[in-house]
């Protein structure tokens, strides 16, 4: 099969920078941002560990964290079934299809396909909005992939606390006008936060993420890390940033 | 009397670089540090706002406190004698004692001084220590103000919660370590997170403080201000801590 042939009407195919991957995203759908580039970077997944990664969409984290890491085997976990399907495209065109699995399925059931306690890291990037902000259509693809109507953040949290061994480690990236309620309802789960990284666009600005790691079974007591700026100039990324996205394809 | 006649055996006096006012020390007890200087900045006190701060120490935050603000009244409640000794004869020596009362107390027991929900600012400067780390001699002053003998985490936010008028304002610097913790115990007794400010030693260093405020019986929803960066190089202060402190007196 050629690279087209993977793609249905109106997808594209884009490079993920890293390893010669590409991902097959939908314009009119929701197309991953630079929260999932930056949770991949944030992610720990030790050699030989499992990975869960929860409303997965496309798949583009499971794919950039096989490249990233020498985790044993990701799993991707999607309610959508054309962005799963999507995903399955894309993993099978960079022919990861023993590294890495989608499952097109329901969080809140996920003891349906998989067993409680099998995997050493989940990972999400979830919708961020509660469904009182601003919500239209609650049967759209992209209302779905950035509002809690499938999902909540308990949803979330009660899932990968429910999946994960114990001492097994949790990533997200979420808006920090969240944060109070994601810091306790973690500890509520089991998760315990233990370390954070505040995402500031620039310098002097106020945040626009936060990226949290939380252990399963673990006491009170994290680590906040140095500040993440994006931008050191207006439209030229910090070195960081840089070097999280990887070079660019000429 | 003259500035001297405030001081007793082995005291000194400290510029404060705000309005003239000095400050009263004892080098082998506790003394103020940039986290109080911080947190001065980081209160918001309204014109006419009545203000306790808990575990006041010497005073200094109800001093700088009374210069940056227009607040209408200043009271500092302070568990050990000497520190609320040292406050006092402070508060004397300024010629604030019809803005600033100093209070030696209990802050278990703050309903014996004051009443009920009569104060639209709390601010606190804790100790930020558990007993279980690294308690040495628990009667020791120092001790006293760097751990949590006398008042934990849950004794300040009681007390904060209790003294406060409903949509009160609570402000505290504490440390990252226990920001989880922190957030999580706010919401708890009522005094949900609106807004934090981490302090960052340098811009890539992990921060060494953290800046909270917390409304009495607010909603869910906090914002995370721009990074507070204390060093642009090394032992020179950035822009930002240098116009807090003040200019230095010649």
């Amino acid at each position: 099969m050629t690279r087209e042939e993977y793609l249905k009407e109106g997808e594209r195919l884009d490079s993920l920078r890293r390893d010669g991957y590409e991902i097959i995203q939908h314009p009119g759908r929701f197309c991953f941002g630079m929260d999932a580039v930056l949770l991949s970077a944030f992610v720990l997944v030790k050699p030989g560990e499992k990975v869960l990664d929860l409303c997965t969409g496309t798949g583009v984290l499971p794919i950039l964290l096989k490249a990233k890491t020498k985790g044993e085997h990701f799993t991707g976990l999607e309610i959508q079934e054309e962005s799963a399907d999507m995903a399955k495209r894309s993993v099978a065109l960079n022919k990861l299809e023993n590294s890495i699995d989608i499952v097109c399925g329901d969080l809140r059931e996920a003891e349906a396909y998989f067993a409680a306690a099998s995997f050493d890291v989940v990972t999400c990037n979830p919708p961020y909005m509660t469904v009182e902000q601003g919500l239209k259509n609650p049967n759209d693809a992209l209302t779905i992939a950035r509002h809690e109507v499938m999902a909540t953040l308990d949803d979330v949290l009660k899932c990968a606390a429910k999946m994960l061994k114990f001492g097994g480690r949790f990533y997200m990236v979420h808006k920090p006008e969240r944060m109070a309620e994601i810091l306790r309802k973690m500890s509520e789960y089991g998760l315990e936060p233990k370390s954070l990284r505040v995402v500031y666009p620039y310098a002097d600005h106020e945040p626009n993420m936060i990226l949290v790691e939380g252990k399963r079974g673990a006491k009170s007591g994290m680590r906040i890390k140095p500040p993440l700026i994006i931008y050191q100039s207006r439209d030229v990324y910090s070195k960081e940033v840089s070097s999280i996205y990887g070079p660019e394809l000429v």
